[in-house]
């Protein structure tokens, strides 16, 4: 799953534990995961709380930890978890349980197990995981379009010099219109802004204080926008009428980071994809650019690859396809001005350093009693 | 030519004019230039400086201004001039003209020049007409590498969907290294730094103070490093050892950004390629990734050409090249991990306008008797 709860209200929810303070002595923290934490890792955690016992077992993705992976004694005594969504014991057998760390950007797995709807254990998702990789993917795609990077590569693997006649648009004074304004699109905002471009965000709730645009989730230092100080203007609503507005504000890059669910399905359609793009300084019309790394359905196909053909869209894109994986030969693949990757936008070397990056902060958080980052909303549901 | 007088020192030249306030009436500006300012630039100019008298005739890159493109009192009624470095009068013929601003971002075309050499009429380049677009390549092509963009754009063509097995490194806490900190240094520091890279910089004269880290050079507002607040280290020196302590300092990607001349010609040989590269958070090397958007013979090719077939460097993105065109079928275009483009990171559509800009901006200098923007130094000869 992708970091795409970006639409997340303020947290309001009450979130100070009433039990004594955590990581004293008794405490058990389990990380299952797919991969072993770093002896360093696990040392510098055993130095920080030294009332905090680690324990670690490997799970796998596809069929979560093995049966006989822990004795019910460990299960009893385990106090935090970190783990994946298919991978949640009974209530009954973690009686000290209350803390789930997530391994996952998104909480869809839990929501209907027991664990997460029978209990009040607090559940926090990985959010904030996918900032930096795909905020680079979305800036690397958008620049490598502008400067006719597919062309030149092309070129290349024919090993002959020559140049396109027609300039580039820099992107400077540009503006991108981000749909969903959460750990990806802040990081990508931050890097517009950079760039000179103009940033306009749309949220599902208004932001209309500067405290209900900060963002309280995990972001690695020196990234993201925790205050929400780069867009110029901010958009909201739920309405075909509140979208609108916002896609027709003159937004030349469009970054689709919103959840998909049934309000989001087909959200983009030929009447919306006409509304974007931008008069040029010279009086001509640029149309838009789309960009979607969050799920393919929140983009109708057919009204795309049709804006694409035509020049209603100046170009897309996609890290993501509906349908998915993109059958072979599909016409998708070739529309015009489009590029398209296989859902790898999330990748990085540095997902699991982050994830336990993400799991110490709320340990420390749980410490002393403050709310938790990227906290699961049993009334959302992310 | 593109902007690299990169690492200029810090104006030291006497700048005041001793002559009455610029742009009172009499003055007349002459913009020689290949297109045609937009009329609505020139209105904003006569209301603002009402005493001022803007006349434009057209010139040919490759030939310059028309002999009779003025007349004998037309050219000695010019006190400010935007030309190109070829299209310089004789100093007998311009006895009113106090100051030349060149449409190029270099000023090698005018140093023998008699207008340049037996006066002292302040010049100025266009240099940072090239600070956004460039940057962005240098970006774009970054990021495209890690994020194995070529690999994928190959796939599409394909038409099939397949994911590389290799996780992407992301630039979050990855180095990069500005030989050269001027315009597109600057710019690029701020990007990187926006994408959570660290900055390293070298210049050619030490940066020790402050006042010393400024640039006074023209940037777009909102882009750039006017007060060199990115870099958290900085290098300098004019020797061997001075340019190795900086290209072993660690770093993941090296910019070339100086000016090509007698001392940077093949400055990055076999012995400096193998300097770059990093050790990552788990123990391993990471190589070095080279990118050129100087000029082509800062590098020795074969020795490009080997350390990237040898994985001594990690990858490569050239915009420019030795020789250059680079002919077709020469054995870089096929250098392992390399992308190449035909020298047009420069290219944009905004390149008049940001002249244009650099001109007003100098003519508003000129008028409150403030050193001028990229005064072209007779001493240093940029």
């Amino acid at each position: 799953m992708t970091a795409l709860d970006l639409v997340t209200p303020p947290a309001t929810t009450p979130n100070t534990p009433a039990r004594p303070a955590f990581a004293t002595a008794g405490d058990v923290l389990l990380i299952a995961s797919p991969w072993v934490p770093p002896q360093a890792w696990i040392d510098h955690i055993q130095a920080k709380y030294p009332g905090l016992r680690v324990i670690h077992r490997l799970l796998q993705w596809a069929t979560g930890l093995a049966a006989d992976a822990l004795s019910a004694d460990e299960w009893r005594s385990v106090t935090v978890l970190m783990t994946s969504g298919q991978s949640l014991p009974n209530p009954a057998d973690v009686p000290r349980l209350r803390f789930v760390q997530l391994i996952s950007a998104g909480a869809n797995l839990v929501l209907k197990k027991p664990l997460f709807t029978e209990t009040d254990i607090a559940f926090a998702t990985a959010n904030g995981v996918h900032g930096p990789q795909i905020s680079e993917w979305i800036i690397a795609t958008f620049l490598a379009f502008n400067h006719k990077l597919p062309t030149y590569l092309e070129q290349q693997k024919q090993a002959t010099w020559k140049r396109s006649t027609a300039l580039t648009e820099d992107v400077l004074t540009q503006r991108v219109g981000i749909l969903g304004y959460g750990a990806i699109g802040r990081q990508t905002a931050r890097v517009a802004t950079a760039l000179g471009m103009e940033v306009y965000a749309y949220t599902l709730h208004p932001r209309d204080t500067p405290a209900s645009r900060r963002d309280d989730g995990f972001a690695p230092p020196g990234t993201g926008d925790p205050e929400g100080i780069y867009p110029t203007k901010w958009f909201s609503g739920g309405t075909s009428a509140d979208r609108h507005a916002f896609l027709s504000s003159g937004i030349d890059l469009l970054v689709v980071a919103t959840p998909l669910t049934a309000n989001t399905t087909h959200l983009l359609g030929a009447e919306e994809l006409k509304l974007l793009g931008r008069t040029r300084d010279d009086g001509t019309h640029r149309p838009g650019f789309l960009s979607n790394i969050a799920r393919g359905p929140i983009v109708e196909t057919d009204a795309l690859i049709d804006a694409l053909d035509k020049g209603i869209l100046r170009g897309a894109a996609l890290d993501v396809t509906d349908p998915e994986p993109l059958p072979d030969g599909h016409p998708l693949w070739s529309a015009k001005n489009i590029i398209i990757t296989p859902h790898i936008s999330g990748s990085s070397t540095k997902y699991n350093e982050r994830v336990l990056a993400i799991l110490e902060e709320n340990v420390q958080r749980l410490h002393e009693g403050r709310p938790l980052a990227n906290r699961v909303s049993r009334r959302e549901g992310y």
